[in-house]
């Protein structure tokens, strides 16, 4: 199976759902006000560009692996974990101070912008982060909305809510704990903190949640869902430290936002918390000069990246995502879900930790 | 029926109920991170204060109109209606700039003091800001897992979320108009987009989805969803336009804010829309200075103040008030509610107009 051919294909579709429920959402606001639209413009705009589309795909793919045969109303219930995910992101780029996602303006600075030509620049900053939380509560609602109305018995509906619900709350635990440890000196923060961070910001609302919500609605056993969790757990914490390494190493083209970001919001990666610990007081010195700091230049990120390959940080990244992601092939194998789940959760894998975007 | 009695034995258990729920959650947090409760602990602290538990206490009789009986479990998914009061006031508060409710400092706020204790002055309101998100996104969800959770048929409660998420959708679009309507000039803001703004930011989630949720759980049926809605709307209405009076001439220790904030914010209310439409040029280049000032002193207020009564302003927001409440006891007295449903309703509507907290 070419697995980037399938997940390229369901893209397709899915970009054309998501496009036509905001347009109808959008239409149906107006009876509300006229003076919502232009705002809500934004908001599709946000959720339309989209990336890769790989939660939604997760999704399908966890109700293939149990068999599940209703293709037209799987393909509408996936676009609720694809809200869930513009919601987050919206929210996110808020807390880290991002202009750019998935190549164009974030939500906050894209009404920050509309503001300052419309009103002026005082007040403008403040109005677009609100809004932006307006815009990603909405969105966060429209995930759970189309949830609720796909074309699944109520029973099943109820606990792929409640999965989607646990991965909402995981993951908001999950930032609040990125967030609170940027604060910390570096020295506090150890390996298992950057692996329990990645294993609730990401493992759990990109890959497990997907897949279990599919296997749910599809009729999939407690055992099902606990094999699913196995593969996910590992492969998002291969897949997070793969992503931070394209975050600094990466084309900044191809990831869509500016490989500076990281360092300078202060992420405690495990790249910078590895080289912090295996650097000599020189190397530790420049590591604490950079991280954190706004005005950080194209030339001090080629030092921290350097640090990061002198002290075998990147190698010994690199080294754990192909450890992790090794783990997940096995579970799959020895599991009985369908020939087609299995191979795009195989495939998937190996795309994920050897991507370059 | 005391109603205010009946509100005050309620929030009793509410309140005890909602204390008891942060704290297992927060027990439940440590096996994530012990680095998370103290911030958890603030989010609790926000939760638990508590103003008069209105919605609900809605919720419940919105149960007890249709006759349902298990009191027991009412009680626990009445819960969810004030979790979504919580979220909505942490993130509601992040946009207005607000530092004080229910007569202690705003979450934000909270957060952004801890952020400065520990680390200093720089990225504090950044801080602030970004915990309060992520504080209001847990709260939402903690709304929905309290209701999923709750002691009724899965079919009951999936028509409960529905609601529940309606509400959401129509209040964060409400409190978009709102933001949206603060920027346009006076002369464009009419009673009637007031009133839509009320409708959607206060009659949904205060008085009409609690309600309704409620009424779902104990059977209720389409017309008697109808016949609260029709309760609703205009109640809600009269108590924004109340609340807003309260806003401005109200006793800062009763109503736990302080009464300049609105007027600080440039809040389109109807007494100030009123006045200005009906006020002289004087008058209204006054009301043009102090809307929206942030430097606007008591001196100014009371000028405000002033002309929204020799406008006539605060008479006609008092009589519309009092109109729209008038409407309701009618369509209550003729449905075939309960007696102990009927009654609450038409007594909390008199106490929630005239009301001076």
């Amino acid at each position: 199976m070419d697995v980037l051919e399938v997940l390229k294909r369901r893209k397709e579709v899915i970009d054309k759902k998501i496009l036509g429920f905001f347009n109808s959402y959008i239409e149906e606001s107006k009876n509300v006000s006229e003076r919502l639209e232009e705002y809500l413009e934004w908001i599709k705009d946000f959720n339309v560009r989209g990336g890769k589309r790989l939660r939604p795909s997760f999704f399908i793919t966890g109700y293939q692996c149990v068999g599940g045969k209703d293709m037209e109303s799987i393909m509408e219930a996936c676009l609720s974990i694809e809200a869930m995910e513009g919601y987050l992101l919206i929210h996110d780029d808020i807390m880290d101070r991002d202009e750019l996602r998935r190549g164009k303006i974030t939500l906050h600075k894209a009404f920050e912008k509309m503001y300052r030509k419309k009103f002026g620049e005082e007040g403008a900053e403040h109005f677009g982060i609100s809004l932006a939380i307006l815009g990603g509560d909405i969105t966060n609602i429209i995930g759970k909305e189309i949830l609720l109305k796909s074309n699944f018995p109520v029973d099943k509906k109820i606990e792929a809510l409640k999965i989607y619900i646990n991965a909402d709350k995981t993951t908001n635990m999950g930032q609040m704990l990125d967030i609170i440890t940027e604060k910390l000196p570096l020295k506090d923060v150890k390996e298992e903190d950057i692996l329990t961070i990645f294993k609730l910001k990401t493992s759990k609302y990109t890959i497990e949640a997907p897949l279990q919500m599919g296997a749910v609605l599809g009729g999939g056993t407690e055992k099902d869902l606990k094999i699913l969790s196995d593969y996910a757990i590992p492969l998002g914490q291969a897949f997070q430290i793969q992503d931070d390494i394209l975050g600094m190493f990466g084309d900044e083209k191809k990831i869509g936002k500016p490989i500076y970001s990281d360092l300078k919001e202060g992420k405690r990666t495990l790249l910078i918390i590895y080289a912090y610990q295996n650097g000599n007081p020189e190397q530790k010195k420049k590591i604490l000069a950079s991280l954190g700091n706004p005005n950080v230049t194209e030339e001090k990120l080629e030092e921290i990246r350097k640090i990061v390959i002198e002290t075998g940080s990147l190698d010994y990244s690199k080294k754990l995502a192909k450890e992790l992601a090794s783990r997940v092939k096995p579970i799959i194998e020895k599991s009985n879900f369908t020939k087609e789940g299995k191979e795009y959760l195989i495939g998937i894998a190996d795309f994920l930790i050897n991507r370059e975007l």
